[in-house]
């Protein structure tokens, strides 16, 4: 489910890198030099949920580099872009530190995410501008249909 | 301890946004705009065990902005800067949840750091330069003499 598969048009899986510390890991994140990365403007946690489903979002403009620092979440991506080799098509990826990868995703690609563990489920999201309501675009849940039932 | 004493010349400590969302909070981390915010080159997640004590290091050029996630981690930061207004001065700095502020050490501060909670301890910096070993600076924990016992 990820990476195995054909990404998006635009979308970008990047393993990322675990050091083993004796006090404590360090957990590599971005750097300007990787791929995915086209600029600073902001960089956030968010929270979500065990069950809970943030969707359906779209940027304009900004490019969201996810990376899952607790917990396990699944995301889901919807291209309904028309000039795109990937229309039509949705792609699941679910990270954690089990599965720890950096998740790209381009401007116009609709997107959702969902807890999973019971526990806290964090992620950090690293873009390009800061945010800014008028380069946002949004659908309810129902608007696109996918199923986000959780098989254990 | 956090912010209402002097801070080492340099420093910073900026209070946080925490947005109260329905199925999991957004955490605000740093913006290019905000204080402190001097140029991306990396961000990266670093894990310090309960009682554990991370330290010391002393960076020449990069300037570091560290936001504690998940549990509590205690900053010590040490400045022996011959021009600084703030020489020989310790401060410390109580970071976690429910005192969601960033931390800004500039360059040539020595510092470390120690988890609190039993639970996770986990700390993002976002970096303005890439890590390169050749600016780091280190001693042992006891070439500065600080006290790290946990009071309850």
């Amino acid at each position: 489910m990820t990476g195995d598969t054909q990404n998006i048009g635009g979308v970008i899986i990047t393993p990322l890198k675990v050091i083993d510390v004796k006090d404590g890991n360090v957990l590599h994140g971005m750097k300007r030099s990787d791929p995915g990365y086209v600029g600073f403007g902001e960089a956030y946690f968010s929270l979500v949920q065990s069950g809970a489903v943030k969707a359906w979002k779209r940027h304009k403009v900004m490019t969201l580099n996810l990376i899952v620092c607790l917990g396990e979440v699944r995301f889901v991506m919807y291209d309904n872009r028309q000039d795109s080799a990937s229309e039509n098509m949705f792609q699941e990826v679910i990270l954690s530190n089990e599965n720890y990868c950096r998740l790209t995703i381009p401007p116009m690609v609709w997107f959702g995410f969902q807890g999973i563990r019971p526990e806290k489920n964090m992620l950090m999201n690293i873009v390009d501008i800061e945010h800014s309501p008028e380069e946002i675009d949004r659908l309810t849940l129902s608007e696109i249909n996918y199923n986000w039932e959780i098989v254990e």
